[in-house]
Formats: C-alpha cells, structure tokens, sequence
C-alpha cells in the first residue's frame, strides 16, 4: 500500500468491529493481508471460523477478559499485563512488514477501562510504518486518538432493539 | 433464527456496506446462509471473490449502474427494470427459506437517485417473514424505513482524508 492511514470506528452504535472485519475481507480480496486482535472478547466470536479459512490472508488473536467490568472491579495486574503482552506483539507484527492492514478491535474499550492507556496506544501509533493501514474500534475514542487520526466514524444508536429486551443473538451479534 | 430483524445503516460516514459484509461473514462461521444484492456497484468490488470462497454461506448478485448519475441525468427506463427485476428476484430469495439473512446494500441511494421507491422498499418490507434478518445500507435512509427498522445505526463522518484529496483505494474502499 502507498500510504496508509489510521481509521477510527468509534460511538455506541452497532457495526463498529463488523465494519473491520468487513475491511479485511475486502482487503483479503484484493490481496493484502491483516492482522486481527480482538481484545476484551473472550467468547469464540464466529467471524474466527472464516479468518480460519483465510488464514493466508487473516491472522488473529485474541486476548483479555472482560469480567472484571461485570464485577465493577479494576483490571488485575495479571489481566494488564496480558494484554501489554498482546500489544507489544502486535507491534512486532505491525513491523513485520508482513501485514498491509492491521486491527485493533475495542483498544478504546480496553483504554477506558484501565488495561493499557491512551500514551501506550499513542506509542503504538508513532511507531506505525508509512504503508501500513491501522484500524482502532471501539466505543470511548479518546479526545488525542481523534486528533491524530486520517478518518474517523462515529456510528450512533439511532434505534435498537436491546431496548425492547433483547439480549446479543447467537450468529448475529456473537 | 428465531427473530430476524430489520437493520439500517445509514449517514454520511464509512462502514456502512463493509459492516455489511462483516455481518455475513460472522452469520456464514455461525452457519447461517446469507442473500448479499449489491445495488449500484458495477465495479468488481474485492469483497467478492471471498463471497465466491464462501459459496456454501453466501450467495450475492450486482445490478445497476450509477453513471448516470455522474452525467446528472435520471435514471433510463433500463435501468429502473433492472433494479425492479433484481427485487424481485430478491424477494423470491426472502421467501425461499435458504437464507437466514438478507442483505439489501446501497437500497437508500438506490431510491434517492430514482432507481426505485421507498414505497417498493415497503412492499418488500412487509414480505419479510419473521425468522429472517434483513439488512438495508445506504446514505438518505428515508423517514419512513427509519420507523419500522428494529435497530438503526448512523455512521457519521467526523473527519475524513477525502478532505485531503483522496480518492478511494484499492483494497480498501474498493
């Protein structure tokens, strides 16, 4: 790729990691190949049995557990720590030269509740190559995230049906 | 599936067919089989040839041009029963009880540039049967559609390098 970008998929709508998963599809059509990490989702999310199949195209990871947050607790030092891990191999990754596009899916979630930092992502993103594309989901971008980024969506709840009571549907949401 | 819904992604904002694509994607490692109708996308977009990888889950067509939009001109006659007869054919998909999912995309622009109306949209609408999820993308999602969608998401640009003189990408956008 000549130039790549930093895209921004933030706000409280739905199709935020949707939209990137579409993107690397697209992008697996064309040729590029991605990286995928996907923090904070523990469940197997659905989309992983594709990328399985395009693994020549998708790599992933998965990595960080999100029960600390139905606890109301902090993050363990432990669960920090995994995903700095996670983070600095995707650096690597990001440095390979391997990856035209890569992901990192609900890092703003992961941000805002206290398992890395907005200095850590703003690291992550000076380090980015010129012709590598970086994609950043989640919901509560930071204020400097969106300075610095070439695009940014907000994707807002115009209408949903949670509102009548309807919790996440297996294949659709998960 | 149980409940299938209707859902809009509309506004000015990127991500609204590749959230598309991405939901497909995820129902297709569920097992759940999809009818993708692209509308005004003559272009072969990338995303494509993983749908044909994906043939078992994900079945899709193109119709349309939007050249005559370029050339400020209404739509031809043609043009207006192509797009009629691919609804059809789309609604013969909806009923067939083969698909868990039903993709309409660029359906709203579609009608903005007087391709078809929202009163066909409607039609098709009220065919929908219960256990099937239908998707409707697009910029100028009219009023109407807005009410009886089940979940509505807005993409809005908040910052976009098109400002900076930037056309659409290969492998990216297209």
């Amino acid at each position: 790729m000549e130039k790549g970008f930093i895209q921004v998929y933030t706000g409280n709508g739905k199709g935020k990691s949707t939209a990137a998963i579409g993107l690397v599809i697209r992008a697996a059509g064309f040729g590029y190949k991605s990286y995928f990490l996907m923090l904070m989702k523990e469940f197997p999310y659905n989309e992983i049995k594709i990328f399985e199949l395009l693994k020549n195209f998708i790599s992933f990871a998965q990595v960080g557990k999100d029960d600390f947050v139905f606890r109301k607790e902090l993050p363990s030092e432990d669960e920090r720590l995994k995903i700095k891990n996670a983070l600095d191999d995707f650096v690597n990754k990001m440095l390979s030269n391997e990856f035209q596009i890569l992901v990192l899916d609900e890092i703003f979630v992961a941000i805002y509740f206290g398992l890395t930092t907005t200095e850590e992502l703003l690291k992550i993103i000076n380090l980015k190559p010129k012709n590598v594309e970086l994609i950043l989901t989640g919901r509560y971008c930071p204020k400097e995230i969106y300075e610095i980024a070439d695009l940014v969506t907000e994707m807002n709840e115009v209408k949903h049906y949670y509102q009548k009571g309807i919790l996440a549907r297996r294949g659709i949401e998960s």
